[in-house]
């Protein structure tokens, strides 16, 4: 049997701390029975919960820690009172010390970031950390990112993301190359700001093994399914995410209204509820929590803070996935190898220059 | 009865031309019988077409022109080609001369903004114009702009764009006071980039009476309709919209597949037809078709290339509207009113650091 997968946890994060985060590490353990985890939390709520799981009890270490990171704390406040003892804190640094393959929290976003960054520091060439989303398309799955963990990006950061997000799909969707595209508001390359045509400009003469440049791609084009990855910096991809959300909730909200107007639309609706649950299933956002910081000396994933066992469940088994295929060293491959094409791109235009 | 209102069409633009701009134009006629058309195009084509369509004809003077931009046309090309010539240029100028009350093309819309910021020219204080699109929310509908037609926008353009968004929501919605939002990927007051949060300030500080502001809103509270208006730069606009339709598309897609699994489910759609061809129509693009051109000295509405008659109608009665309550006269008292009381700011500034 292969070698445990190991996860550090969080338990304090998220709106209900330990009532989900121990449930979805339960239901998790039930799919990987090969999982163990590293437990961070405050011992005199979490070891009476744990008792209720006795499962994850047997696989996991449980490690207390005074402080907890609050939900709504500002990252500064954050890394100044949880630095080195907060759950949060020592989640991410048993990545760190190589003593977990990856960290889960539902806590506070910025606070996780900020001390994601600040514990792991971000890979050679990486500025900053992009947070990428697993996005249903109608054809199955595509990767979005950056959602929001900055704002703004220049043509290297672009690229940086666009390799990583490669990567992370070569270790999510079990293929070897993965189609990106650069988001924009038109297919030619005249389009956009300067910095995405510049990143456009450079993938397109940058030969890379394992990933296949596709070009500009459009807001319709991420339902539509056209590359597995989408890459944006910060601002539009958190934007084009919650339209998305919001889009659907509100056609939902059509739906349920329409249905239940006339007794004939409610008769209709009762006979197709298998359609209906069908669909639910399929857009259940608990199943696409979990937001992935890529660019980082480790893997470190953001459970939504509101989800409850199934979706924190979710969470955990994306970065199992990703985990068990070495998304870590595909990020580190990929990087070197577009450095090492860039280099040599560099040096054969100071050759000619010269 | 009140004075006809004019419109001005460039008959020949969009995917299907006049078959679909003169059936438009004709549709519109039962629901508006006080309007009147200037019709621009090419005689050879479009007078055969007009006798099918008597009441447009009677509603119309017909003006020849010899240029049709093409829907692939370079707006340079366009504008180098079909200046003062084009069914597209002439349709724009009608405006200008008083001619018409606004002028809209299915055509190319690169050339169509090109030609109309040559043609009719921004207005004062206002540095590019933005393109406003209606988007259907849970409440009703909401105005978002910019949705594509430049990229990026400081602080001053983005607060032209809530004063000029905020005029045509009254003008549309009926109402004395229009509520502003601005895009954001948080609603605290430290989110977003620089230019976001410098208007946010200024359009705090500032006593507007037409204008409510709400400050930031993100992406899931547009289909929400928190506000009437939601003011973004292009980039982040066009991707949010775009990305709205690809989600649409993607759910009704999903729908359709899961309605027609089983022949239970079949019935039961059958059976709550009704519930669907509602929700269909409530969703129907051509209902939301035409985007509007803020920011000049007259009103341009570009219809979407591909849309059918009844859609190019709904582009006409987006400005039959708007027209009909005063909207330049209220964009350019709103504008005024806002530029006076920054002077005074400014002033009062002034006073206090001498």
């Amino acid at each position: 049997m292969a070698e445990p997968l190991i996860i550090s946890i969080d338990v304090m994060g998220g709106d209900f701390g330990p009532s989900v985060t121990l449930a979805g590490a339960d239901l998790e353990l039930t799919r990987r029975p090969d999982l163990r985890y590293e437990l961070f939390g405050d011992e005199a709520v979490v070891l009476p919960m744990l008792e209720q799981y006795p499962r994850v009890k047997a696989a996991s270490r449980f490690h207390h820690c005074e402080v907890t990171v609050a939900m709504d704390e500002k990252p500064s406040s954050a890394l100044r009172h949880g630095r080195w003892k907060s759950s949060m804190w020592r989640a991410i640094e048993a990545v760190k010390k190589g003593e977990a393959h990856f960290a889960v929290s539902a806590g506070n976003t910025g606070a996780l970031m900020a001390m994601s960054k600040f514990c792991l520091r971000t890979m050679a060439n990486i500025e900053r950390p992009a947070l990428a989303a697993l996005w249903p398309n109608l054809k199955s799955e595509s990767i979005v990112l950056d959602v929001g963990a900055s704002i703004g990006a220049d043509a290297q950061q672009l690229i940086g993301f666009a390799v990583m997000g490669a990567a992370m799909a070569r270790a999510l969707f079990h293929t070897d190359v993965a189609s990106v595209g650069l988001l924009n508001v038109g297919v030619e390359d005249v389009k956009g700001n300067e910095e995405v045509r510049a990143a456009g400009q450079i993938l397109k003469e940058t030969a890379l093994a394992n990933l296949q440049y596709e070009g500009f791609v459009e807001g319709d084009d991420i339902g539509r399914g056209r590359v597995d990855v989408i890459v944006t910096e910060g601002f539009a991809g958190n934007i084009a995410l919650k339209t998305a959300e919001g889009t659907a909730k509100q056609l939902t909200s059509y739906l349920r209204t329409a249905l239940g107007r006339t007794w004939l639309t409610r008769i209709g609706y009762f006979l197709a509820r298998g359609a209906f649950q069908g669909l639910r299933e399929k857009m259940d956002p608990r199943k696409y929590n979990g937001g992935v910081f890529l660019g980082l000396n480790g893997i470190v994933i953001k459970s939504h803070g509101g989800t409850d066992a199934f979706g924190f469940a979710a969470a955990l088994d994306l970065g199992y996935d990703m985990a068990r295929n070495g998304l870590m060293s595909k990020i580190e491959t990929d990087l070197a190898h577009y450095y090492r094409e860039q280099a040599a791109i560099s040096l054969a235009a100071g050759e000619k220059g010269s």
